[in-house]
């Protein structure tokens, strides 16, 4: 009974300023399984403390908002059926006319490339699934970064581990694709559309990559919500990008 | 002291079964700001319990990996850096070549209408942004809907209502896009293409909305994780059939 408060206190404390953001509070409650955590000022004094329960709510909350930009939507805020249709559509309708103004870019690129495309009509009947395997490429390096990032085991000074990392996932899985792709496009469609189809697969798998991964690292490294540069965005980028490197290859192949 | 336990215990116990699902403990806990939860088997005998620190980590590993899976790769289970080139790889292989395969139907498709194609070649300088658009408008559909059953706040017997309010969504995105677009193709393309192109547009978000909300609620309906279904999956099929209504609609237009 005549122990002081100070004889038992912990002396070394875990704190979190008031000016912190909510995600790093939820990373350190879990990293040191506290059950609460102080919040001081800028002089330490004591304003305030989180309890575990908020911050359970907080890792819910940004998950939730990490997921709907990443699928190219506003977090919506509250429960999904007490959302009226207006505001879905205000959710969407942004990033839905942000991306297809950039997605006109592959509008400009395919007519800067018309002539090419009326000598070979072919050429155009793998448009889609080259854009797509881009896009997919670099929605998986995108997520895997974003996070990588969101849970600090990537921060951006990696920018080069990473990038070199990635684009050796991107090569090698832009191979697999264009050899099994190879076979197939040569049987049905012949050695010249073979050769372009594949070689094609391996350069956007490999760009896929890089722009999947570094666009994240360059918004955190501007102060951008990382989760914002999306696998919509990354894919818009990618495909018109995508799309010069297949009417490069083409046009070499074909001498055009 | 003379006081037993029985004297001031909580008969109303909420607790765990052995073989309930990790995401199953964390809502309880999250929903009662519970500090630990006991778990007991079928015949109500205590086997242990689960505290508030492994729900926190529960919550932060079940994030991760649905993010993942929305980017069509395989959760890592590991630090980034610990992961090796050829595990990278594994996670995103077998999803990276089954999106391709579906997305040879796209080939199939155009292959199928490649007369109108030689016909018409500026039709095909808007499949990119086409396919696209639709791709965008499926995937904020599908986020929104993955992320509300993974919050309760939607179940499989929703399904109706669920659709009813994403495809009037769809068709009021759909019909701003169309506006501007027919404006902006038929300043630089004509008339008819600026109909084709802006009718296709209409269709297409419908057609996304549906599929992007349907196909989470089917997975979850038959036991799969519905972000398994993800956003490139959705894409996929969106691509495809949207392609089949862009070319119905320039075939009735230029009555070929």
């Amino acid at each position: 009974p005549e122990t002081l408060v100070q004889d038992i206190m912990t002396t070394d404390v875990v704190a979190m300023r008031v000016d912190d953001d909510q995600e790093d509070v939820a990373r350190q409650m879990t990293k040191y399984d506290f059950l609460a955590i102080p919040v001081v000022d800028e002089v330490n004094r004591m304003l305030g403390i989180i309890t575990y329960d908020d911050v359970m709510d907080v890792l819910q909350q940004e998950a939730t908002e990490d997921l709907a930009r990443m699928g190219a939507s506003e977090p919506l805020g509250q429960r999904y059926f007490n959302v009226s249709i207006l505001n879905l559509i205000r959710s969407r309708v942004v990033w839905l006319f942000l991306l297809a103004v950039a997605a006109t870019l592959t509008v400009n690129v395919l007519s800067y490339y018309e002539e090419v495309l009326e000598q070979v009509v072919s050429l155009s009947l793998f448009i889609p699934l080259l854009i797509g395997v881009g896009g997919n490429a670099g929605a998986q390096s995108a997520t895997t970064i974003v996070r990588a990032m969101a849970t600090e085991e990537v921060c951006p000074r990696d920018i080069l581990r990473v990038l070199f990392r990635e684009v050796r996932v991107g090569i090698l899985l832009g191979s697999a694709l264009a050899f099994v792709g190879f076979l197939f496009v040569w049987l049905f469609f012949g050695l010249d559309m073979g050769m372009i189809v594949s070689t094609s697969l391996i350069a956007i798998c490999t760009l896929a990559s890089l722009v999947g991964s570094l666009m994240p690292i360059i918004a955190e490294h501007f102060g951008v919500d990382p989760a914002v540069i999306s696998a919509p965005f990354v894919t818009t980028i990618v495909d018109a990008t995508g799309l010069i490197v297949y009417f490069i290859i083409a046009r070499a192949i074909f001498g055009i």
